[in-house]
């Protein structure tokens, strides 16, 4: 069917890339920062796409047959050291860095978490690759104080307490949390999955309370509590994020046999983000939105990114597989074609990662700051619609995901 | 001529549309997020410009005589009164927030000086109208915690010091610095012009070491000694900062009668920029350019903006004003016609910020976290060229010149 094999040239397509260009055979460790013809044009390292490729080469690597091949294995061995090596900042906390020189010196640290979230899922899973307890162990230290730092005192993170600025609840904070027990639990046994449910509920409902204004509409941004937050960040919508919840919270209602869960996710964050932040006029998703249709501070609201995109197609596919409802199947068609017309390089290969709202290449680079490994995963099941054996975890946010 | 009397009437728009809109009379200061319409969609207050509009007002009221009235006065006053009684967050130093709340609780505190910079600007002019010698001397006094913070050691500014981390002459350094120098000494005899003498000479030569290439490009991040950095930070060119660097030299060289200076200025700060800048196809500056031609990884780096425009407008201006040579009039021209074709709103007043690259408005607020009081400076001068009489100095970047 048509779109499994697209599907699975694209992500051969981008493996190769990967596999061909980013690799530093002195210093170790991945170039990120790659221009459109694979050349590197900076040689700085950022974190998070350290840790994205190390998961990404393991995971092709252990689940799926055709990529079992000695060269990936091996190259994610070397990420991992290049991380474990350089990727930690203090001694005592585990404060990560978010950017690196080429040799592994602390360039940038984000007073985030986000760091620390793709290194344990980059360590989590090389452990399982290599069978090795010693990360599967670091994996899970390194999460007590991610934990710590959400549920009880955020000072480590570096950031000072001022007394205008409000405690929020951000999308992106239970959603990686809740990526991160799934990793962690994956396959793992009642032990851990019972160490972690606490928090996996903890985190389903964070992100159960971002449905605001009577079930009309996700919001990025909302107090400890659930309530609305005043100002542009309070009004914030970013649909990318909440069609990735939307997916994560589907897989929650999956394993626990959840069918309110599973409406819930449908309805609020799959098919209401869609509605909101699909552009009638131009195709795409915005990147965001204000939910009382004033214009964003974000410079970059209107453009059209490649990874809200992929988020969206994976919630749709998941969606449709779930309740076999053919509406869901169209929409996941509609993204597809805007996706695959769009961003795929067909010169060189891989993906460009951002359009103007218009749909015109405006950066051309295939890897950056934010933007990595294109990282797909075929779920393939004979007994299902051709469409469900899409690439069911792709691109930047969402990797580390069944 | 029509230049003067658009610009005199654009001026006037812009000053009524802040005076209308943006005054706070319950908790002070000025609302900074203000939709096209004049609505306030968040009431968070900038700081930065906060201090612009003090500074705006301050300076109409004290240099122009029919914007020599009360109402606007009191507003500075008062605006004045609110900086002064919350910008600052630490007792000990002089840090400033970058965002309060509408009542003055900070939100945001940025690890650069140039909150502290719009203070200085907003209080010394302040002082200048009320003959107030107390904010004179606070403005010095805050002057010197800046000296120390960007000539000895940075470490107040609360960025840790981290190992891959180079030191670096970012063009907005030595530029702001140089800006406050002539906002401190304007007029004020030569006392105070001793005092900051060396800090001047010291600021244009920190400017001059971001001509690169051989003369053949401005790059907005050089090493302190001047010396070209690795990667994207290195290559670097925006524009607009190197037009703006371009008129605050010419400034200096016409105050200091330095010929070379003049012509340093006009070819690689002003004619350099516009050359590489100007985009030959739809028109208007880039925000930022890779002088390499690589893809900068900013994703706003095709947007035309307001402010480098306004930069290139005084310019062009100040450059023709001083050489007479009709092509710096005919470029100017060219700006001009892009500038008011594009960005004042004929229908609510005051200038839209953001365009695509296309030319369309793609941000439509008239304040937001970094769009404040769009300033005017007419320059009046009845022997010179009527283009001449221009507004000599506009915008968010440019404040507090003659």
């Amino acid at each position: 069917y048509e779109y499994r094999e697209r599907i699975r040239k694209e992500l051969d397509n981008a493996v190769d890339f990967w596999l061909k260009y980013s690799h530093d055979t002195i210093y170790g460790g991945f170039f990120t920062c790659i221009g459109r013809d694979g050349k590197v044009y900076d040689e700085l390292k950022y974190v998070w796409l350290q840790g994205r490729q190390v998961w990404m080469y393991c995971r092709l690597y252990r689940t799926m047959d055709r990529f079992r091949k000695p060269e990936i294995l091996e190259a994610a061995k070397a990420g991992g050291a290049f991380l474990r090596k350089f990727a930690r900042v203090s001694s005592g906390q585990w404060k990560c860095a978010f950017c690196l020189t080429r040799d592994g010196k602390a360039v940038k640290i984000q007073r985030t978490i986000f760091s620390e979230c793709f290194y344990i899922m980059a360590i989590d899973e090389l452990g399982r690759v290599l069978g090795d307890k010693d990360m599967q162990l670091e994996a899970e230290q390194l999460m007590e104080q991610l934990i710590y730092w959400v549920k009880e005192d955020s000072s480590g993170l570096g950031r000072p307490q001022l007394p205008g600025d409000v405690p929020t609840n951000s999308m992106a904070v239970p959603m990686m949390l809740l990526c991160l027990v799934q990793q962690l639990t994956d396959g793992r046994g009642q032990e851990v999955v019972h160490k972690y449910r606490e928090l996996a509920s903890w985190c389903v409902q964070q992100i159960l309370q971002h449905i605001q204004r009577d079930g009309t509409a996700i919001l990025e941004n909302v107090s400890p509590e659930g309530a609305e937050l005043p100002g542009c960040q309070g009004r914030l919508q970013n649909p990318g994020h909440a069609l990735e919840a939307g997916w994560f919270l589907l897989q929650v209602s999956a394993e626990q046999g959840d069918a309110e869960l599973r409406q819930t996710a449908i309805n609020k964050f799959v098919e209401l983000p869609y509605q909101k932040g699909w552009d009638k006029e131009h195709g795409g998703l915005f990147y965001f939105l204000d939910v009382d249709g004033h214009c964003p501070t974000q410079l970059e609201w209107s453009m059209k990114l490649w990874w809200p995109h992929c988020e969206a197609l994976i919630a749709f596919l998941m969606a449709y597989s779930q309740t076999k409802k053919p509406e869901l199947l169209e929409t996941f068609s509609q993204v597809y074609e805007y996706t695959f017309n769009h961003f795929p390089d067909a010169k060189n290969g891989e993906w460009f990662g951002y359009l103007t709202q218009e749909g015109k290449v405006t950066l051309d680079f295939k890897g950056g700051p934010f933007k990595g490994t294109l990282m797909w995963r075929l779920k393939y099941d004979k007994e299902r619609h051709p469409a469900e054996e899409f690439a069911l975890s792709c691109g930047l946010e969402c990797n580390g995901q069944q």
